[in-house]
């Protein structure tokens, strides 16, 4: 697989109302997703409620986002767990249903002693798909796990043989860029924090795989663009409203919000499981009044009407 | 369900070279345990690697305890995971084997936001076993999730009719006397810090769980007995042996530790999984010698050959 | 000096309304200390707000101090600060006055890396009172710096001429405990967390420092005398209300709680500084009640009369 | 004062070998930092081991560093300390000594409780020199207090009348953008984190508090000039080189190591103080073989020898 250049959204799983799965919103959700050019899609993962839901259920849920996708879409499938043999599971029904990426977190609950013990947990896992390419998930602040990403892709190459790069959720675009530029761009680093993502341009991000971009990717799509061109003012001005967006979506808890945003456009993603909470219907009002005086809904409509978000091209 | 006295073992779950489960060694380890004194077991727990484990394993584990218990050994099985589905179908799997109790740890990946959201996590697992004891397994060490214990008790006995205690693993001994103290002794609040045990047994702990009671219980037992009969000089000169032998142990990876010792009194339990890591030979000869310095093995041998150590009546 | 046995009180700074110091409310502070059984005080402490105030205040504050003990309470003198070099004029001045100890905490801007480099730090602190015993004063809540005691005192023997001990302010009461019996005790580990005075006591607690020992001492000496004659269940009642007592205090700041707490009992020590916020008088009224609802006044004013709490003695 | 364009160089302070301050290394490195093309200096920052001084050195250190600007640089002092008292008194000396600004940390003992607190305690030490500009310094790694600065914005404009703005000294540069953005720019955001400066150039950052500037800023002032032109392949090439520079040092004490680069470029600032420890002989010509091994120090000569680093203009 080359490099992504683009967009990856890390999709929601979808729900009724008594919590069981609801595959049937997937269809929807994949449709708009290619609509708003995204080149990919990331299943399973933190936003997707990987860690809640049963090994069956998340094959479920690939499996229906793979079926939606229809080659439109670059899919990866998280199969994290604190169990490798968990993990392995995954990862091999991945590889089977031709999924173009596997991806996994570190261990958290006996957290990995070192960069070594992270490597080799990983390559037992990697293993399993060995055909599809691998991603390591570094997402220190929900795993606790906060090793130098330099010294995992200088030992994982070395013992992975399907390593393909790391989906990087972290602050530190210093080590960021220090990972990208390794060995000249061996590996492909895609970036993980939304509302980092022009920082993260301006050391040479070119992919990037994030929750908002569920339903916000042209406005993200429209930064690129604008950075791309050297119109710098007014990417720093949009990504500040995408800062914005995301200040008053944290000020409830994060997934939950998002799957209120979606359903303010149209998406109704049924709840999410415990111990994530949905918003309470008070809280939904308070969000989009907020979301509102910020301006957001009209800038993601203009961007939208608008239609400048082609995937970006290498 | 009374309230416990005595020790409950969190054992071990049993490996092949190869990683895979190697269930033909568990009979000798639970016959073992009921000739050491315990009162009960605590199945595939932290010490034995849960989170390691699929959802399958854990069920055949839980089964081959469960079949060499017959009777003798009350059957906690931890049924404690990410996804509460998953929860929930161990904790229906314990009842139907006829365990006497099942726990659960926090949700460790998203983790509860509040005692009232943990609760709520935990009245769901519990319902999936309506009618065996839960306890709820506080370790927040590990997990992340440091709740105040009185408040989890008030809001608990009020969402989980099933709930039977706590086990309660922190070093927190003020909050613990607390909670075995709320309303009037209500709850049985089991302490799961071995190194700790004596000054539990001083603010009224009558039962406990731990790791290193797996192969030390005859010593524990001892210092329990010593206390109860005021010869308190003696009760602290065996528990710093106790002390000094864990502190021995955790300069290695404890569980791994653990392991070793069982092999170095003739149990061979195999090795660990990823992300933990088997001792090297060298660090096994190191700790055997740490051990015999300190004059851990004779000390376990005399007083299991004195053999005073009834299992602690009520 | 020898092995403390009794109470030490972590004693208040005292200030007027305008945030300057009022010594003239020491006296009568002390006063209270010798009649209630008190063995010696700690000051400019953690409780004494010793990082609050000036070098020059500290100094006034323990001369204060040490001219109301006239000899009727041991004087430590805590001297710790994030500057060495204030540290050791602190303990200079401390010896000048003829305290009986210094303490120090360990830097906590920026932290010793690892045992080594805090021995050596409180090495230069403690040279600068050559003839007077030094305490080292392990608090990680507080400090951050969570380095093992046994290895402090290892090497601290080695390095500290003056090194008497340790002001033990942690739950972890196995470590405690492994320190108490070093070299056979060679060294007097003062315990610090007063809820856990009675799982401390069991293994083999002789003095402790602490913050509610400025107004609940009889009580806790109580405590002491009812384990020292075995009346463990009078004990951990007692206890458990020193529990309860401290549980409703930490629902607010903590020392400007006790300041309250003061207050109610007759002594007005003025505010708190900065960052440290004063309780407001609905939380003082709050506060009071809850300590009325769980006895905690009657309680201390029945055994303050009935007078049954003479120092400890060896 | 006006917002500041530039970088500001987060001095050292310098001693001589018995630890006492050695104020005659200071004019040479002043000069040094005129000719490098710096806007200011910071004074007894974190760099500055302000932290390690007592409040007499801090003082003394400011005037010969305020006596050596002339002028010629932007003077900051850093005032923070655990004591507001403490920090009063370095304010009002830095005021009239007449330094361009005052700055602190948060208190990181007892540590603010929440934004409001954190305001009220700034607002204390700000009144102290009511003349003089006011930067909160914020570095939560160091002090422990991760407020949400936007809220600090908020509060202190109305609190404290010389607020200026902040030393950003974090990896969250969404959130910096936002701050940088507060009522259209109101206030001054000096970012803080060198390694990440080319990332925060992206959202808008105009100057730069840090401590590599003290070295290396003619090759930071090239990455500044070479984005404001447009070519950004450029200014990602130096930055990363920039990046490895720093990853070398921090596999060292940051802060002796930074000393051991001074003295390889030729000034000799003497050792750090406890608990910081100067590099050993062996570390010194290892890390200066690291640096030489990516080609730091021929970078560097390159670029100062080409001299276009001009200080950057409004």
């Amino acid at each position: 697989m080359n490099k992504i250049q683009g967009l990856i959204a890390a999709t929601f799983s979808t729900f009724h109302e008594d919590g069981s799965l609801n595959l049937a919103q997937i269809p929807a959700i994949v449709d708009r997703l290619v609509e708003d050019g995204l080149k990919g899609i990331f299943i399973c993962g933190t936003n997707g409620e990987g860690p809640n839901l049963t090994v069956a259920e998340r094959m479920a849920v690939a499996e229906a986002y793979m079926a939606s996708a229809k080659g439109r879409l670059l899919v990866f499938v998280h199969v994290g767990h604190t169990s490798i043999a968990e993990c392995r599971a995954l990862a091999a029904h991945a590889e089977q249903i031709g999924a173009d990426a596997v991806s996994a977190v570190a261990a958290f609950y006996f957290k990995p002693a070192n960069v070594a013990n992270l490597v080799a947990s990983m390559a037992q896992i990697a293993a399993a798909a060995p055909n599809t390419p691998f991603y390591y998930y570094h997402i220190p602040a929900l795993t606790g796990v906060g090793m130098d990403m330099l010294e995992f892709l200088q030992l994982g190459e070395q013992q992975i043989p399907s390593l393909a790069g790391i989906k990087y959720t972290a602050a530190t675009i210093h080590e960021y860029q220090a990972c990208l530029n390794y060995k000249g761009g061996k590996f492909d680093v895609l970036y993980g924090y939304d509302e980092l993502l022009l920082p993260a341009l301006a050391v040479g991000a070119r992919g990037a795989v994030g929750s908002t971009y569920n339903f916000a990717a042209p406005m993200y799509l429209r930064v690129m663009a604008l950075f791309g061109s050297g119109q710098l003012d007014e990417a720093r001005q949009l990504q500040l409203l995408l800062v914005n967006m995301i200040r008053e979506m944290v000020k409830f808890s994060p997934i939950p919000a998002q799957k209120a945003i979606m359903e303010m456009l149209g998406f109704d993603l049924g709840p999410t499981r415990l111990p994530l909470v949905p918003l309470t219907a008070q809280d939904k009002v308070q969000l989009r009044q907020q979301l509102e005086v910020i301006g957001f809904f009209e800038a993601l409509k203009g961007i939208r009407f608008a239609g400048s978000f082609p995937s970006v091209s290498g």
